[in-house]
């Protein structure tokens, strides 16, 4: 069968005449009036439906107390209430007394940790803002809300290369150490957006063992996808920083996020910040000063709805039978479409929101467009990467969460097409120039 | 009766005997095992049970789409639900699309909003940390955390006095106009934080024409008492900001704040920010790094709850009704107590949450020790200007919101001894320096 040959084998005759019928068959997607979204992170309808039970604990029967009889519905409790911390202290595997719980996003979090550092600085560092530079490593290709904040704030931003393992370990020790302008890293360290890797058990004890330069450095360790296994017996497991960085004898150099905003619902969820004692106190002498509290209603409505950490698994579970058979069903189509040709490789993760599709060198913007004229749109090419610039244009996040099943499918087998078309476009134009 | 003539005309005699007398009661206090707290504007249980019905009008059996048929549920829509910029914009009097719709604390907005001009400036103008000194006008006494704010900025704050008619605009024009590192001012300008004064119509009309020196000055108008009467037939009226300043020819001068933190549950609620299309769309531009959107789910619940601007009106009504006798009270109970000594004299605002109580120079630190030695617990002294530093030492703000009525009558009892023993006391100290 022709389509198991790679492409760059392929004679000019072959290609020409597979260019031919993949532009015939990219002509009959764009007849169908296509409108699908694959861009972004977004749990589908189904997931949604899965915390509806949230609406129900809190009612006017119920009463709104915490466990300490602090009434939610008041003012205070600046870092949340204890049953949140242990509650969500469990889901991230830390001690609910080194947790701060915030608000409806960890975006907003870790801007807000951004942003005071650039005001007030590290436990008594120059405020980033008074320093001439300032330098974030950016693990590639990586999370682009990430890189967004840290370009608002003008903050120089290095790419690092990632690989299955996390990522290159030995450029981040060589940079930190010797460069005190570096001040953090951004790190998704489980089921990693895009690619859905999972840090070695080294990765995370070298990072909790690097000697920066700049006493001011910190980890920003977006554990965004804790528990969000799509396999009960293929799960990935992750060493606790915080954990690690005491053992290690450096318990002040990471931020610890995570929220339940793909858990329960997106944008009326929970978020948490872990840290260590000292941190913390720094953290909560600002935070008096920005809010009285978050909101406590929510943090208890959370806790009543999955009362502890199993009924947060369990939930869990949930979502995955809905993810699981999207994930696959990519993979499948993918490797069908696309194995064999040596126009792309793609990451298959146990768990996460995302697959990272890696093209041949200068195809991903054009593979993109493609998709978008035919009507499916994906995560702008360039996305992942620091200033939206992925220097070999190859990489492209497919978000297979959202749409239906078999809109996903579709999605999918024209992503493949588009591939496909572009690459041999590419490959027989590269040879003709 | 001894008690209506001024103690500053009591004989020696009489004023041992007195200072005696309330010695002997203030003991009585002591021994009571009093543990009240007339320290913050906090809702009390009655007002928070008057919202329970927010915790059913969502439910599982209810859809949570909003009129145009987003799905609250999920991620998206950075800058609030339509239907809850109009519920919140007939609240202000502002066009809905002059709102942006925020999350559960308008101290967080403004907060927010300082950093922002901070880290970045005001429409292109030098971020303020760049610059050696930035200074902000603050009305007094005013509100702690106002203060708090700009206090952990950096931003050096300048008093200015405050009237029934609002802060001294004379002195404001001539500072705003001459010094332009003077960036902002803090106003509460309805039922003010802790007077209950609200701006007259000449103060607003020249808040609107201020020429200030600072392109980048802007007013933080902090409408937190906007709909907060206390009276039907009593009701401040404040002339809409936005649109005064619209007529004046300066659109981008204010950035106004409001939230329903004491219309529903303080903590819990919606909070917005209201400005020109210039300063929103800079905002925006800005939020989008900080967030993906606040919490849609509490911006619907709020929305089905009051309906509209006619069910939130009548729903104030019955916060009015709860803390309407417990105002009076106060102000009966240090009538009948402090009326005619001239140590003292206070507010009788109609609507808001203080009373301002302004007492003999340098008695306010003693008067809010003893009060608290005998278990009633006053916003600290000192707290109503900036640095905490009254520089009489005679203002004292009064919350009567949170007590029960009896604790409360009990409370102001006991604070108007306080006063009465700590002013006789320094009267004869005076005389016999």
């Amino acid at each position: 069968m022709a389509e198991k040959r790679p492409y760059s084998e392929y004679s000019d005759e072959e290609l020409q005449s597979e260019i031919e019928k993949l532009r015939q068959e990219y002509k009959k997607y764009q007849g169908m009036g296509l409108s699908l979204n694959m861009a972004r992170g977004k749990p589908c309808k189904e997931q949604l439906d899965l915390s509806m039970g949230m609406m129900d604990v809190l009612n006017s029967d119920t009463d709104l107390y915490c466990e300490d009889g602090t009434d939610c519905r008041n003012y205070g409790v600046l870092d949340g209430i204890r049953e949140a911390k242990v509650l969500m202290g469990d889901m991230m595997e830390n001690n609910p007394d080194d947790l701060i719980i915030y608000g409806n996003s960890s975006l907003n979090v870790m801007y807000d940790q951004v942003s005071r550092c650039m005001t007030h600085g590290v436990m008594g560092s120059t405020p980033w803002m008074k320093l001439p530079e300032v330098k974030f490593l950016c693990p590639v290709p990586g999370y682009d809300r990430h890189f967004g904040i840290t370009e608002y704030f003008g903050i120089k931003m290095i790419p690092v290369p990632m690989s299955p393992e996390g990522p290159d370990m030995d450029m981040i020790e060589n940079l930190v150490s010797s460069d005190d302008t570096i001040k953090g890293i951004w790190c998704v360290p489980k089921y990693s957006n895009p690619q859905g890797y999972s840090y070695s058990d080294e990765t995370v004890r070298r990072f909790a063992r690097l000697k920066p330069a700049a006493p001011d450095f910190r980890i920003f360790w977006d554990n965004a996808y804790c528990i969000h296994h799509l396999y009960d017996d293929k799960q990935d497991h992750l060493i606790e920083i915080l954990a690690e960085c005491k053992r290690a004898g450096n318990p002040d150099l990471v931020y610890k996020f995570a929220s339940t905003s793909k858990i329960t619902f997106p944008g009326s969820g929970i978020s948490a910040l872990a840290s260590s004692p000292n941190n913390l106190a720094e953290i909560r002498a600002q935070l008096q000063h920005q809010t009285i509290g978050h909101d406590k209603v929510n943090q208890l409505r959370h806790v009543r709805f999955f009362k502890d950490i199993h009924g947060m698994t369990e939930h869990m579970r949930k979502h995955a039978d809905i993810l699981r058979p999207k994930f696959e069903a990519v993979e499948e189509i993918f490797e069908e479409n696309l194995g064999g040709l040596e126009i792309g490789s793609w990451t298959k993760p146990h768990g996460g929101y995302f697959i990272s599709f890696e093209g041949l060198g200068g195809t991903a913007k054009l593979i993109v467009d493609h998709a978008k004229k035919a009507g499916v749109t994906l995560t702008g090419a360039g996305a992942t990467w620091p200033y939206h610039k992925d220097p070999h244009d190859s990489n492209i996040r497919i978000a297979p969460s959202f749409p239906p099943l078999d809109d996903l499918k579709q999605a999918a087998e024209l992503f493949a097409l588009c591939v496909k078309l572009v690459s041999a476009e590419k490959i027989y134009a590269d040879r003709h120039v």
